[in-house]
């Protein structure tokens, strides 16, 4: 798994349930406007509001609507082992590319023997070759950080399972020095700004929140990159972060529905589940205004 | 419910599942030994490693192995809304004495409207008037503090149902004010240091993990207390409080667990689930070095 994936966001029905249809959708519009692969159920997709049995209907049902399997890097992990053992078994019989793997999140301070015992124990219970794990590294949610210790440990104690990370901490040097100290790891980079310094640095690409509505301005990115046209990737690069700096103010995932909602004018995208909630009326005034402002020319839904 | 609630730790067999029988024995001993009620599956008794599925395991079997429901207030806080809906509305027909609830806490930096929409939501779906919630704020392991201003708002929208919370936050004079500012509402300490400043400005006790071996003393202190004997309650807290200090040093739940193994002489009660690990050798022997000076007189298992 290379290139472009969108952190997708997960629309809701009216009860809040999980709105299968509009999320194929969805998917098969971001395949079709520059995402090489898609980051169901992640941070942006409200993975950790859905219970267990919601998570695996979710993914089923993708798949079920013709999302080839091979595009998803689904996340799978959460509190409890068994849990996370569960739904990266699932993951891996439907034939995704790999699982996106946050560590057990609820317990801080602890021990790097202990984070290591849990993806270990994981990897293990889950006993299959076809397991590809990315590990996602996101300090700011979690609290529970993977430093470089416990990457090196689980790459050299399952090869060719553990094969990649998603690092969203936003520390541009630290996602930097991971592409480079371990040759064949695929790292991503969980904040639109790392894009084309991950590239250049060996980097995998990219799987992010902004990719919803912006995955065409990444993608030329990689394009420019790849071509060897570094002024074109640089100015690439910079529209893409103009873009993401234009969310900055805004909960991330509420501010991304409510775009969605304007150009597809579908208010039914403005739904979250508790305890994220949508923008308030003045902010959503704000936000557009910014936007009308940035020409992002999103493609037609 | 008021008085000294033990934060009870989940023994666990080999393959680390719970073991059920074990946990039944301890619940009975520390019952028998000054705590007035049990806070099973909290942050101690590694509640967030367990699915939920084995979580409503552990509770029937406890009820099952004669633990009366009332003197239970089991932990049933999760990330995902539906999962806390599934575990309250479980101890609720178990009829336990209420649940001590934290908040979805994967998401950092949500809005009081999503907090207070998420507590919303778990109540009006479990629609009991048996219910009553005890709030858990918890700030250095969720992420996600519980301010005045949300748990006044619960209080007043669900009054008889939000009636308490448990406070573990380690801010003495917060909790001081939580105590005064609600009349009726039943502040716990989750911290043993809490216990009689508590007590002194009307709160309901403690909720603490070291009350798995020293609940004799928290009962102690209560006792003075309501005896209005001052200097016995000071003297009391001090040994509850130098039994505390004596684990500082180290990972709480671990620690406890190597004291009841040591006092028991069964090796099963050291075992915890990934993260959380066993103590390193080293640790095992300062640890038990300070206990023996601290003359703590654990009742027999």
């Amino acid at each position: 798994m290379r290139g472009v994936l969108a952190a997708v966001l997960t629309p809701l029905g009216a009860d809040l349930e999980a709105d299968h249809r509009r999320l194929a959708d969805h998917c098969r519009w971001l395949l079709a406007n520059g995402c090489d692969g898609l980051s169901v159920l992640g941070t942006t997709g409200e993975a950790n509001s859905f219970s267990v049995a919601e998570r695996v209907e979710i993914l089923e049902n993708l798949v079920a609507a013709g999302i080839p399997p091979a595009t998803l890097l689904p996340g799978t992990g959460c509190c409890a082992v068994p849990d996370t053992v569960r739904l990266t078994r699932h993951a891996v019989e439907l034939g995704t590319a790999g699982v996106l793997m946050l560590p057990p999140f609820y317990y801080k301070n602890v021990g790097d023997d202990g984070i290591v015992g849990a993806f270990s124990r994981v990897i293990e219970e889950v006993g299959d070759t076809r397991l590809r794990v990315y590990l996602y590294h996101f300090p700011q949610m979690t609290g529970v950080p993977l430093g470089m210790a416990i990457i090196e440990r689980l790459c050299s104690r399952y090869p060719g399972i553990v094969v990649g990370m998603k690092d969203s901490s936003g520390d541009l040097p630290a996602l930097l020095d991971n592409a480079r100290a371990l040759p064949g790891f695929s790292v991503f980079s969980g904040f639109d700004d790392g894009l084309l310094p991950l590239l250049e640095a060996g980097g995998a690409g990219c799987i992010t929140a902004v990719c919803n509505v912006a995955s065409r301005l990444a993608a030329d990115v990689g394009l420019a990159f790849r071509g060897a046209r570094a002024a074109d990737a640089a100015r690439d690069q910079a529209r893409l972060s103009a873009v993401r700096a234009a969310f900055s103010a805004y909960p991330l995932a509420a501010a991304l529905k409510e775009i969605l909602a304007m150009h597809s004018g579908d208010g039914g995208w403005r739904r979250l589940r508790p305890p994220l909630a949508p923008l308030a009326r003045q902010q959503t005034e704000s936000l557009c205004a910014a936007f009308r402002g940035l020409d992002l020319r999103i493609p037609p839904l």
